[in-house]
């Protein structure tokens, strides 16, 4: 089986997420990176490419027209760059027939995820997003639980990502960009809240039809949101709560979801990631691991513990079989629809925000 | 030392919470059970007072002016009876100045809780409330902890009180008058509403300025509500959360509180309730124990699981010494200041749901 | 119901364990403690009696007398001195008719022990020892897993009790009789290693025929073990090991149990007393709560923690309706068999240690 | 920086550490799988060599010549074929000028180690065991804390590995060689025993000078140990315990490893593996993470799990630095020695097992 041609736009040296991207590329050998344009830096651009033995490009526009032109082209593209420069790469991509795997969230702006959706619409290639924690083995499992009915119909959803690295005055190129409104478009909301979103709807099979949100800006001076605490109410009558703050001192990755239903409860832990905790009614809570799991998303028995880079490898995996023809693994990989999703989740919450908390509409 | 006497107004054959009264009370020796009217079934009062071998009332109204007549009367009279039920017989015990000693919430309703307090006013005896959880001995210590500033200023709090027996529609003594708004007042709110909001009072020594909240009856056809969740506003900046549920499915009693600062971290959790998290900013996690805690309420070395009993003991304790005139631990008693403010959380927890959650003023 | 007349020996101020056993007495109201002799120093035992309004004896062969010849005497007496001090009160209250509450091990020597099994012999009082982890609800619903099959035959068993408290030369009243072996007996081995020798022999139902003995003492100058590492060998091919030091710096009291048969496993900690892991052999672990419990050994609903001093009332409470009449309670509760079983085990154990670890038969 | 040019020997169709080598050798990008005898069944070699894309060899002697007469040829060779088949591809590629990254145990009988040894010895190339655990970032952080004092001088060491999936009568390739005492030379002893003694080792640094073991075959009619139970005695004192199993019902890789010094603990799990626990004499335990790791060993900031693959990547990472030249890492990467150290342990243990346990130097 050949390996598909992967290229690369962001991820240069000193990037954290675009490294992510290369080992989940590299873990089950499906992929070759081949090209970048890793930097808007030039010279940081063609370094990082060298480090890496692979063609460069200092810029994307150049580079999506010269690898669809060649024999050899890559086949998809990583796109890692910051959030407002997510949609030039992914349109001038699709438009060249280049499939995009693009880190999340979708975009910076409403206007800018418009477009996408638009250059996905009339494009022949494929559009993934890298929502990683709901491709780990027990997500997935919980998923298939829950559609199974072993909760019964779900009464209560509480959702968490909790980090306290932003808890100071940023410092650093990871913590600058995030918190600069044009760059990141919202601050822990957008980060690290639109992974909480579709965590919790590739779990449930539901969105939220309305919600109600509080945005703070804990650190002084900071111009985004750095916690958020989001009310939600589903059609029929279920209720949730998603809080995602970036300045809980001592949370690593405090990414925690529990549902509770007419006939059980499920409960999922990122810090515990192997172990799903599933209780039936009056029944004793059951402790599940890999074992258990009818995913097939992973690579070693039970008790090995996998973790954040094999849940991203699972969707490289994956984009793989369905870049080689195989759409049996689609329904499990976010894509477009997710992006939407989460950008209506960011305008909608800014919005009930704006109005002190007003239980807003979702519209996507 | 002589034993204080005590006196017990409900908590006849099948009651839950007045035999805890009883061994909470027992556990130190510092009290005797003397005198007691304990059911309002005149039949079921007096097998149950000859079980326990006490005196015994078919009336409060005569208990209390019986005993205040007796040379060997009681000092104290605990109430455990349903919440509509708190009002009459504690003002009855205030007039004829003995102590009383209320189980929570304060009252069923607003203008209960207002005569309750008169009464206290005009009486030379003392009023408790027993909120359990924080007299518990790691509770006590991250008070403490917050009061010296181990957490730096308080930015977010977390407070969840998760209970799943009440997932179906209510069977039972207990479940029952707990979901009739005559008796309880309120469902979850009241219940374990109350305690949670006492909880976080207690450790952060802060009560929120505003909430909203969002009260649900998941079982259909239920008069109050079983699950609560409540966005809360501090001045000063700091935000937080409660959520009360006993449609929680396989949550036995889920108290937990998480509190983030500027300086650090706490995390409490009532299943693991002999540990005590303290995180301080950009260091290790630190479990404390009761080998760092400094209250002195506990009975064995650590490493000896003491629980829920024990922490119920501990206000019975305390209630005994300041009965006896030490009144050094009177600021560790939950009372009626505690009391109010919880009636002034349901009220507002209630008007802010009636206007969909809209921000709501804590009148306490 | 009228309460049990209950002395002590033992457990004058200062003393750890008396105060145990009394909370213990109390917590269920089924004893009245009214006598005691409570301290080998005169001054000390009326001190200590006049503190708890209890009749003072200087000496416990007066008490024994005194007590049996009064119509209001005790009825059952607690044994909570030291272990080389058990054997005379033992007896002598046996002789006088008055049930013995001792606590363990059963003596400091096997001469004492033999000693006191004749007393018992030909008494018409009951002995019982309170090995209190035993009464533990969720350590009463192991036993009964294992007695109906639920993990098959046994083929591994692993119990642990560690602490760190003696790391140090020994400082303090506690630390100085336990290191002394004139009155332990022995050190470790004694004071915790038969406890953690009958709560597997509880469980499991089954006593280890021949062990082989590592005895160390880690801290220079201790006349006696602080660290023993046992393996066990059962009839039938299963084997096990025991493990308990007193210089497991940092171990409060790091009590635990595991066992592993040809259909399932079980594991149970102290730190987590209310919760009984269950594997059932190719099934997800599950997590028995009191939900599941069905000793009966409790007050409070799962949920509640209940502990060390509840899983100590446990046994008094069986004791006092042993003493009412009703055996049905007797098989869960620790006697002389036990005591005598403990006294083997410290017995085979030295015996190998002294022929460096050669595998000795437990006689007893 | 070019990749270094990797073979392997075994890892065909079917395999599982083979499949983990190649994930753990592509993670970071610093190999290129390019030749390979996967199988001594020629076809599936053949055909598990056109999956991969790369050069296959029906012999591993012919794939050494062949390879090292290459100007391309490969530079190191990963065996991963069971452990009777360690020995001559290892000594053909080292005799060849080829390093040499092999699968542990060293070999499957004392005759085969001493054969390589001499070949190591003998060659210009490299020999390195991948006893994955003590790779982990936690484990390495362990060791620096061991290694600077931060438990004091070792007193009680308990290394456990636990599995439950040999708990019936075999079945499965996996099961079959590792039962057969010809190819695998031990059961658990070499499959997970040389683990524990490795990680146990690496971490506090010392051998064990005598043991005392306990061999079981607790599946009637298994012809190797599937449980051993080893008591270990260091020079100047300090003592410990090994527990390995395959009949553990219910565990999947219990790996853990606990140390108690004269001034602190230290504790890991695997299936915590991304906390460490240390705690000081007299001081609260403190959980460690990534945040406080400095060993460099991870690629993903602290809160995202990383795990068993990672830590195999670990080892692969260090390896490719070394064969470039960098020695700095060399100290941390198992080698001969380990391997050596192994069998002297399962050497030992059969001896002290087949003298009931008697003492027995570990010869090394």
């Amino acid at each position: 089986m050949t390996r598909v041609r992967l290229g690369m736009v962001g991820g240069g040296q000193g990037a954290f997420i675009g490294a992510v991207h290369r080992i989940a590329a590299r873990m089950d050998g499906a992929f070759d990176l081949v090209a970048g344009a890793l930097s808007s830096n030039p010279e940081r651009a063609a370094a990082s490419a060298a480090e890496l033995g692979i063609r460069s490009y200092a810029d994307f526009a150049d580079m999506a027209r010269a690898e669809a032109a060649r024999p050899d082209g890559i086949q998809a593209v990583a796109i890692v760059t910051p959030n407002h420069m997510h949609a030039e790469p992914a349109i001038a991509f699709l438009n060249a027939g280049i499939h995009v795997i693009c880190d999340k969230p979708l975009a910076a702006t409403a206007e800018q995820a418009a477009r996408i959706a638009a250059a996905v619409r009339d494009s022949r290639a494929r559009f993934f997003l890298t929502h990683n924690y709901s491709a780990l083995p027990m997500v997935r499992e919980a998923r298939a639980l829950v559609a199974e009915g072993a909760i019964g119909d779900l009464r209560l959803m509480q959702v968490e990502y909790l980090q306290g690295w932003l808890a100071d005055a940023a410092q650093g190129k990871q913590a600058e960009w995030r918190t600069d409104p044009a760059r990141a478009g919202a601050g822990a909301l957008g980060d690290i809240g639109t992974h909480a979103w579709q965590l919790a709807a590739f779990v449930t099979g539901r969105v939220p039809a309305r919600i109600s949100a509080d945005l703070s800006s804990m650190v002084p001076g900071r111009p985004v949101d750095d916690d958020a605490r989001v009310a939600l109410r589903y059609d029929g009558g279920a209720k949730g709560g998603l809080w995602v703050s970036q300045v809980a001192v001592g949370q690593e990755n405090g990414v925690s979801l529990r549902l509770f239903g007419t006939k059980g409860a499920l409960e999922w832990r990122l810090q515990d990631s192997e172990r799903l905790i599933l209780t039936p009614k009056d029944e004793p809570a059951r402790i599940l691991t890999r074992a258990q799991d009818r995913s097939g998303s992973f690579r070693t028995p039970p008790g090995h513990p996998e973790g954040y880079l094999e849940g991203f490898a699972n969707l490289y995996s994956d984009i793989a079989a369905i870049i080689r023809g195989d759409d049996s693994h689609a329904a499990r990989v976010p894509g477009l629809a997710d992006g939407l999703s989460g950008m209506a989740f960011i305008a909608a919450a800014q919005a009930s925000a704006a109005r002190d908390g007003a239980w807003t509409e979702v519209k996507s």
